[in-house]
């Protein structure tokens, strides 16, 4: 593509605004905006009327469109905006993360099948260039564990909890107040959002697809101030830790659980709005990727790199899915957690045989669990109002090591 | 090139045989080491020694090796082999950042000329993914500044310093009793090596071609208990930081010098060999990479993923080069300045106009000064055993605002 690309933009929230500003005024940049499509058209707006559009048709049915950018936050509009541009050959940059991740396997055969290119990576850690990193740079038989803060929003309240003393509800309002946090934050706070990165960020890193839904996450919603004197006692911070980390017998485990992090984590320093993403591979050790990850700008950044890209063509190859073959989800994997319910623990059946040294009034329990058996136990555990968490000193046990180590392992 | 491509290697160091040991081992990675050309033939090898060659042309004559990974120390026995390599259509990785930083133009040129891809990811920053990043992420128009620090090895020596109360001489030991640092660390201490990435990285950051020579560059060789004293009263810790910074007049500024950085500065806790770089592009603000740079490993990971690149036809388009039009290199830029020497500061000309409040017995001076004085009078100052240092807190000043300045300011 070497002419300027013609634009079709839906959505004109701040994200939209600040895009529309920087391409009119970019020189280098191959770009404009031809069309705004807006769910609201008598809202007053800051441009020539002539530029919006609230019929979606008027976009998706100009062949001069080449580029859709969708930045609307409804996620099952969003498809039919990507899916329909895909089917018309129009390149599409999208931030939405709940969309792509639901419908990967499908977006990734529309692309191959009508030559449209598909990029996002505004969906995933704001303004870090992951996506791309992992899609261009790492190999997957070197990689061993992406891991990272993949939500600003529940990042900025663990932050102002643990270092300004908040309470959890003052944290989320000003979360709220300063644009970091959704109205309703259940996505954020939940690890929704977090999950729906993972999904995107292990196709990328492992070529493995697994819908959001079959992998175990577990918020920050819960968090009590049990748990934090709990944290505070121990010298621990809180983070919201996303983890796809690949097992020696071929497997990747999946998972989205709060987790104590020590002052020697790197995960411990990252505060407020930023997100971080560790990569583990086997010559280069840990590279830390750290940026904004909440705000209209880190998505803006990362819209704007996306249709830089689309003037040269670019697109996902998806290299790692045919390599692939090896490698298959699993949530076969034990892991060291806290667990404190408002009820009594026994009555979630989770006491016989866990190690009981930490059992603490029972208010408690520390102990290890199988992935596998969290993914079943999550209701019970949310409706006991049960706060969960790993431990970063605890790395990750292989649950084919179960066996030497019977003494501290129940599965319940 | 889908089919497994055929490596001849040069260098047979812990990056080489790291190198041979996972190519051998990888299942995915279509691309087998089938010569390897060393000085000394004679050496006892741990591999048959059909496998290894003295002789340069049996690698470089044989259609059958399409690519040449280049990694001997010695930059101008290196600089043959790259451009025979590349002559004869033979794609080529190496991580020798002295002579790629030195011939870059030339290096560019020849891969249009013959058709072949130079990568070398492994020259600048260790396992950071610096250059793919610039080269594919960030567009020079919304890039503002990459600055980082770019060798371990100093870094090494500053940490041991800062954190452990040792001497300049027990650091620098250590740093070479650990493979950190060479028999002669001139390169590294001397900011050289840093130079020769910060000339690398100004192509892919902003696409212009600056050799390394006309950069300012000042090391750590001179640092004296004095400036360390200093720098622990005032709380700050220093580190040699490379920097690019693009100015509103479209010139670039380049220089390697020591900063004072305060805990709030994301370099303060960059520690020991690990590299840093710092990315300040418009919407994304700052964007932080961080991981080892120094050791065998890191160069082995980046060698890996530049073979595996090339596996799916990868190189470089240098897209910035012809953007650039607008960009110029510059030192005309006004840096706020620690300056310590041996000999009384008067004999370098130095004190008249400069802030004198700072004056602490002739011991040092602290003033703002024209980056293209600095390199008038890098001689001179490293002829008086001076220590040069920048203040993190003082961002460094347009110099076409000195004139609204003029008090503090003098061109010496």
């Amino acid at each position: 593509m070497n002419k300027k690309i013609k634009i079709g933009l839906f959505g004109f929230g701040c994200v939209g605004q600040g895009l529309y500003r920087v391409l009119s005024q970019a020189q280098h940049i191959q770009a404009e905006i031809v069309k705004i499509g807006v769910k609201d058209l008598s809202k007053p707006r800051t441009l020539p009327a002539h530029l919006f559009t609230g019929n979606a048709a008027e976009i998706l049915d100009d062949p001069s469109v080449d580029v859709v950018v969708e930045l609307i936050s409804d996620a099952e509009a969003a498809y039919d905006i990507v899916t329909t541009s895909l089917k018309r050959g129009k390149h599409v940059v999208t931030a939405n993360k709940k969309m792509v991740a639901a419908h990967l396997p499908e977006l990734v055969a529309l692309q191959e099948e009508y030559g449209a290119s598909l990029l996002y990576e505004a969906s995933s850690c704001g303004s870090i260039p992951i996506i791309r990193t992992l899609e261009e740079y790492y190999d997957n038989e070197l990689l061993h564990e992406v891991k990272g803060i993949f939500n600003g929003s529940s990042n900025f309240i663990l932050s102002k909890i643990f270092n300004e003393n908040l309470s959890y509800a003052t944290a989320l309002k000003q979360a709220q107040g300063l644009g970091f946090a959704e109205a309703d934050p259940t996505l954020d706070i939940g690890g929704y959002d977090s999950r729906s990165k993972l999904a995107i960020i292990a196709a990328h890193a492992f070529g493995i697809f697994v819908h959001p839904e079959e992998i175990f996450c577990y918020g920050i919603d819960n968090l009590k101030q049990q748990d934090i004197d709990f944290a505070k006692e121990n010298n621990f911070k809180i983070r919201l830790v996303a983890r796809a980390q690949k097992r020696a017998a071929g497997s990747i485990n999946l998972s989205v659980i709060p987790q104590f992090v020590k002052s020697t984590d790197k995960f411990y320093s990252v505060e407020n709005e930023y997100n971080a993403v560790l990569v583990e591979a086997a010559f280069s050790d840990q590279q830390a990727f750290i940026g904004k990850g909440a705000g209209g700008n880190p998505t803006g950044s990362a819209v704007l790199s996306d249709i830089s890209a689309l003037t040269y063509d670019y697109r996902y190859e998806y290299k790692k899915k045919s390599k692939a073959a090896g490698l298959s989800y699993s949530t076969d994997q034990l892991l060291e957690v806290y667990i404190r319910t408002n009820s009594a623990l026994p009555e979630l059946g989770l006491v016989p045989g866990w190690e009981s040294s930490h059992f603490n009034g029972g208010s408690y329990i520390k102990g290890k669990i199988l992935l596998s058996r969290l993914l079943n136990i999550k209701q019970a555990l949310q409706q006991a109002g049960a706060f969960v968490a790993t431990f970063s000193e605890a790395e990750a046990i292989n649950a084919e090591s179960k066996t030497a180590d019977t003494k501290t392992v129940v599965i319940i």
